[in-house]
């Protein structure tokens, strides 16, 4: 077991009817005028938006809106909303809405306070130290970003999509109510669920074996898989709705991180290279990448994926034999939640793989180096094996 | 799934050399004059001790000490430390210990804040909204202190022994290296391993079954039942104790609460009077009531029971049947262990039951009814009730 420090600051109010909570957490904390930031509409359609503003009014906070942050969100809007939050000198920045909107929230925040282009920090030229208060009323269980320091933004001019990460960063407090999501299409909850297992996964095989932690990865995975399924049969079932918000939550909040050596990683960076080329969902490219990862590099840390296919699958056997099996098992999960598998089943030519892997490289270069971080832990991977590992999920 | 907030700011420093790191977190929270609370003088013996001080010193923190703090921590040194913090103007409380420093450290903390005696919090008097920082060095995993606002003082010239929660008793930051627990008894590591378990159960058992939550009680009790006969075999098993230690703090840091209706503590609360009446240890009396409360009460919550014997032990079967395998399993292991599992294997004699009762009951009218809480919730517990648990407990 490693040695770790946990700190997670953030406040979580969960739960059936929590949303006109908002109002008083940011009173308490001494707001008085905010940045309200959310997406394409449909927080006014399923009456969140209301209930948020009729929570800020009572409380009497002022507030001014950006909205139109778009899935896999982009620099742009991130610009447009730091500007706005500097000309309106907002104490806060509120994000209601998903991992994109949240994410975009934590951009402008520190943008906020950064007299550069906020862009800096996700290309090694600046180490975010301090943002605004950040609150959030969160959509779509997926990202686990509520209970985080991490945000992902894409550079839509340089198809660039890169990730940050600071102490700053984490919400003051989310409201997370599981009703909301009810209304999600199908989905946006399996894409949700994959890519909370992938965060998971991503410590789990990062050469690392605690036993508490192990357990507690296997059972949260266990209980999306179950949970997705009843989802997938009864969208409005909320025994399933908060048991796959809180796994969400918990898969990135450092709970999974106990003991570990800091996690993979891998997948999710050539996966942000599949987002940001090709603008599918996140938890799509992962479906894709994470099963061929698995099986071009098993052999780096035969043991956990021994322990993966018993524990998640309930497979028997051992060696080589078992791991497949238990990889098998992982993809045809994923295909019977209607998951895409591989490039094709996501309308991506092969021809495109070099093309791919330029981008990941780009990553590599621009995001990763100057942290001094490379791609993957139990493997570290080159050019060559990405693009192996690409070809593998290719069909 | 039940509403939760869920918000925890302790930070943890955790793992194999991590106590030199004291002063500098003191320091880094602007304290300049501390008191230094510890117990019977095992710190020096340790090492811990000049860890510690040679930490301080670096950083150029003043500290006054007190020692003697005693496991089933008293009143009367809680004072007597209260005291010294407000003559020497100390602007934090350090406590380096096990669980019974630890609380003793916060009671002092609530303490030197307060007008008033702090045992006032302890009868429904006063409730703790403000306390100096408090910060600990974790030398015996068990109680979970490290990570929450619980504090149980016991009043040795009332025989009272009851707890206080307060926001403002969190540590700010708890430090645990576990490896100064390779010369911990075997009776405390065992005790600190029972007392883990039990915090869970309590939870677990509540009338409650939130999947998550079931998942994560599950995995981190198979793990601790795991650690701990792994350290019965061999002490300085460092693996086995950073998990056990873990484990124990996750037991009672939120964690296990999430979606349920807030744990039943029948079991701790009739523990508590073994303690302040026969100053036997805290996990020894719990491995005593537990089984007995759990033959007594399972009828109002069968399938949680049934559940129990398939998910911590493997069992098959089902009803009444299964669950009665289940609980003598559980009283089996913590025979195994060493625990004992009835009032006469601590030599408290079957003649005192009424005389423990009538302390149960002054809990319950003076520590319980001022919050409005009862004993219990699956079966809110009444005199006769906690009579026949303990007949049930007697041999």
């Amino acid at each position: 077991m490693k040695n770790f420090v946990f700190h997670n600051p953030t406040k979580i109010v969960f739960g059936r009817g929590t949303i006109p909570k908002i109002g008083e957490e940011i009173k308490n904390a001494g707001i008085r005028k905010m940045l309200f930031l959310y997406g394409g509409g449909s927080i006014k359609k399923n009456g969140v938006y209301d209930q948020v503003v009729d929570s800020l009014k009572k409380h009497g906070i002022e507030w001014v809106e950006v909205s139109g942050v778009k899935p896999n969100p982009v620099l742009s809007k991130v610009h447009e909303a730091v500007e706005v939050a500097k000309k309106e000198k907002v104490e806060a920045v509120l994000g209601v809405g998903g991992g994109s909107v949240v994410d975009s929230a934590k951009a402008v925040a520190a943008g906020a306070l950064y007299e550069g282009d906020i862009w800096d920090a996700f290309i090694g030229k600046y180490q975010i130290e301090k943002a605004l208060p950040i609150f959030d009323v969160l959509t779509i269980s997926a990202t686990g970003t509520e209970m985080n320091g991490n945000a992902v933004i894409t550079n839509e001019k340089t198809k660039e999509k890169y990730g940050v990460s600071s102490k700053a960063l984490y919400p003051k407090v989310s409201i997370i109510d599981p009703s909301v999501q009810f209304t999600l299409p199908k989905e946006q909850t399996v894409y949700g669920a994959v890519d909370a297992i992938s965060h998971i996964l991503e410590y789990y095989f990062d050469g690392s074996s605690p036993e508490i932690s192990n357990e507690i990865a296997e059972g949260t995975i266990r209980t999306i898989m179950k949970m997705t399924e009843r989802l997938i049969e009864k969208p409005d079932d909320y025994e399933a709705r908060a048991n796959l918000a809180w796994s969400a939550t918990i898969a990135l909040n450092g709970t999974m991180a106990v003991g570990r050596r800091g996690g993979e990683w891998a997948c999710h960076r050539i996966e942000h290279s599949l987002s940001a080329l090709y603008d599918i969902a996140h938890g799509a490219g992962l479906a894709i990448v994470f099963p061929a990862w698995m099986k071009y590099v098993y052999r780096n840390n035969p043991k956990q994926f021994e322990r993966f296919a018993k524990r998640i699958f309930g497979l028997e056997g051992e060696g080589e034999e078992l791991i497949l099996k238990g990889i098998e098992a992982f993809k045809n999960w994923l295909k019977k939640v209607g998951a895409p598998v591989s490039l094709k089943d996501a309308g991506i030519p092969e021809e495109d793989i070099d093309k791919i892997v330029d981008n990941v490289m780009l990553l590599v270069e621009k995001n990763l180096k100057p942290k001094g971080a490379s791609l993957g832990r139990i493997k570290v991977l080159e050019r060559e094996d990405v693009c192996e590992i690409l070809k593998l999920a290719a069909k």
